[in-house]
């Protein structure tokens, strides 16, 4: 295990006080799809889900934070856009600077547990 | 997400370059049993499994550790004893310490990201 072929990996989530997954990498994927393809179809569709199994998971999410995630914006020549709110994008920002920091100074402790 | 009922939670793993798992959160459990329980049959009740797939688990976490984790002890009053090899004792206070240093700085982190 102390040769430099292996290495550390974690996985990250925040919980509410009962266990219950508040945000993880599930829910960061799909803010992230929507926020690429600019519509729930299109980011569902890219993610191989369903549009009704996206948008359930999206009102899960939004439950949780107790916050509004998606700004619609219906018709138009392309369709049904949605962007994301504020508070959508302060969410995946913060959990990928939580992830980058972690995975950063995980490799360190490692290194320095086995390694070192 | 920012009020102190919310906390941040790992999970954390060893792998080899190929993605398959060196030693993780299950792997620990089984050495911590048999070192609680002196023998791999008390360990494998004390997790509910049966002797034959705990046996299997310890075969294959020494087949890619490449290291002897057990001692065998057989016959005397109490039956076969198995107890950890050094090897397999420095692999547990190495990945509990790499878990107690990790779950301390994820909680800073956390706390620096989103009540900072």
């Amino acid at each position: 295990m102390e040769n430099s072929n292996t290495r550390v990996r974690i996985k990250v989530w925040i919980e509410c006080e009962t266990g219950e997954t508040l945000f993880g990498e599930g829910q960061l994927k799909i803010l992230e799809a929507i926020e690429n393809y600019g519509s729930i179809s299109a980011a569902a569709k890219s993610m191989r889900m369903g549009y009704r199994s996206m948008w359930g998971r999206l009102k899960k999410i939004e439950q949780r934070m107790g916050k509004p995630l998606l700004i619609r914006q219906k018709g138009g020549v392309s369709g049904g856009q949605s962007i994301l709110t504020p508070e959508a994008k302060v969410m995946v920002h913060r959990f990928k600077q939580l992830q980058v920091r972690l995975n950063d100074v995980s490799g360190k402790i490692f290194k320095d547990i086995y390694l070192g």
